[in-house]
């Protein structure tokens, strides 16, 4: 027993300091033993177990900062438990929101986190020597054949975006079976990339059941020519994206998808901070970049929820590669200065339909898009 | 295409019947082709592939609840991407509740739900002919060794509970790891068995990083003597789930237990409903039994949250196998007569610290409990 300790920050209601201790200490309690701390016998159990609140502090109005640490052996250095120990019953507990999480040094290089991260994504759209912002876009709507798709993602490539991803609704459905997508998909962006003398990268959604699909998905995808992958963890669980982040195998950039991770976030006080679900724990979980849906378009996430995404996404004191938060789910072109001021240049935008209204058509909408970064 | 289509209800927040409409409508677009409607030009897409409004009718003050229905080829037949189809993308909006899923016929069968469910369960417990609620107890708290938690197991067998579960929070830890731990408590449980003339099951939990291990788990488990097992999908992932319920090789009744899905139901009106998450899913994703914590303990839920999950986890219009309701968190010895009255029989009662409080011991604790449900 080392004596290494995890730390986490949960926010949380009480009227008062005794109460919100009482409560901080309900959490030490619940996220380890889960056993009335008066029968909990062993004093190795009592002081070393059970998690153990390092400081309380007021944090506005009827909300107290608690900072829990947890011995690093709960955890035993798995993924699934260690989400369990910051999270797994408290989330069923209402006003207790997680703020921060910070890893022990051996948790933070058993989790090795993004392989390419911003530097690898510069890299491979060739942006490292003058950053900018990169821009994608998506072959969609579901319904389509292999062939449009294909098209779509040429004249996408044509236009200049970095990369084309599948939407997340692509799966493997008879109207675009995977195979035959992404086949087709890869083999229209190389061409348009040859044409162009551009480095499009095509990352096709590997979401599926388990980890064993989602890895032969991503393997035929690289052979075919994929640049990157696309996974919902919501739908295809946190491991899935954790293997494939670290597959030796794939070895392709991760874009995180958050298909059915609304709940996290969806009452004020409770669930996941924006910044943790979508910044330091996508960068646990190995994604390269973490999309989410901006401010300002149809989804309800504040300027404040993205600044924290973006905070998330890219602070120095978590242990992992600093990644590019993605923001989309209604970007236009009207919005792009906005944007790119709120943003900054290390920044991936997804621009879906928003693309399709330029007068001039689909690739004459791609080339403002990238002009609108400074391409 | 033949046509087949599945069904959810939603309930919405709108002022008025026309926007209650724009918000459906809004629904039927997001979760399929995510793209502006008026953008998309096949009529096949239009018509087919975009969600359809089948009714729409008011639901209380401010609310409607919308029934939609989906082409049954949007879902793939992969449990990722029917999860996607019914609430991917919409779980990031405010206001809207999954209140209901009706699968196709083919989908019904593609998941097969529970292998054992209600019926299976009282066979292995032997309690088809004289039904009584069940119970069950935990081996805890984490930090104990496994000589430790065996002689737990013996007691709690010894006196009369029907299952032993591990403590959702034991994984495979250096305090007391899996595979030691499982033979340990097996064994002592076998033991306890034979003395007593019992025919109590040990529940391990099989949670682990992904669907590999956590099978490699419920097979070594299997073989050393386990009659159940335990998984939180939260931590593990949908299909992790499923795959132990489906797995040939394991063949155990599966326990659900809510660890992390806290978020589904944490804002009263969107997320997932109660039924649906710890019901109807649950037995689409083969659960046996759907642990949750009951009303009137620590957690928040309400008496009405708890009769919707018991219904979910019966009503005949479910097409898999009915399974049993398995409230927790915070139930004594003393509520027992309350919550029989409440739930009925077909329940399985988890009681943890409750039954160490027991003034002659653990073992009366649990004769207690046992003569509490009529054994």
């Amino acid at each position: 027993m080392d004596g290494s300790r995890f730390l986490v920050r949960y926010s949380l209601a009480a009227p008062g300091e005794e109460e919100a201790r009482a409560v901080a200490f309900g959490i030490c309690v619940e996220q380890t033993v889960e056993f009335p701390f008066d029968l909990v016998r062993h004093e190795r159990i009592r002081e070393h177990i059970v998690g153990r609140v390092e400081s309380l502090a007021p944090a506005g109005r009827g909300r107290f900062a608690a900072d829990i640490s947890y011995a690093e052996e709960t955890a035993g250095m798995e993924l699934s438990q260690l989400l369990n120990v910051i999270f797994g019953n408290t989330s069923l507990k209402p006003g207790i929101r997680v703020e921060s999480f910070e890893p022990t040094a051996a948790l933070a290089a058993r989790f090795q986190g993004p392989r390419f991260g911003v530097d690898g994504l510069r890299g491979l759209t060739r942006t490292a020597a003058a950053p900018r912002p990169l821009i994608c876009s998506a072959v969609k709507p579901m319904g389509l054949s292999v062939t449009e798709l294909a098209s779509l993602a040429s004249d996408f490539a044509a236009g200049g975006v970095d990369l084309v991803k599948d939407d997340h609704g692509l799966a493997d459905q008879a109207f675009s079976p995977f195979r035959e997508r992404v086949a087709a998909c890869a083999d229209a962006i190389r061409e348009a990339n040859a044409t162009a003398g551009t480095c499009c990268l095509y990352a096709p959604n590997v979401t599926a059941d388990g980890e064993e699909e989602v890895l032969r998905r991503a393997v035929f995808a690289r052979d075919r020519g994929a640049g990157a992958l696309v996974i919902s963890p919501g739908l295809a669980g946190w491991s899935s994206l954790r293997r494939l982040a670290a597959s030796e195998e794939a070895r392709l950039p991760v874009l995180m998808h958050p298909a059915l991770l609304g709940g996290f976030t969806a009452a004020p006080r409770s669930g996941l901070a924006h910044g943790v679900l979508y910044g330091t724990l996508a960068r646990l979980l190995g994604a390269d970049a973490s999309i989410f849906p901006s401010h300002g378009g149809r989804f309800p996430f504040s300027r404040r929820d993205c600044r924290a995404i973006a905070k998330g996404c890219s602070e120095a004191k978590c242990p992992w590669r600093p990644i590019l938060p993605a923001p989309g789910g209604g970007i236009t072109l009207e919005r792009m200065p906005e944007l790119i001021r709120f943003y900054g240049t290390d920044v991936l935008f997804l621009m879906g339909g928003g693309l399709f209204r330029h007068p001039r058509g689909l690739v004459a909408g791609c080339r403002a898009f990238r002009r609108s970064v400074g391409g």
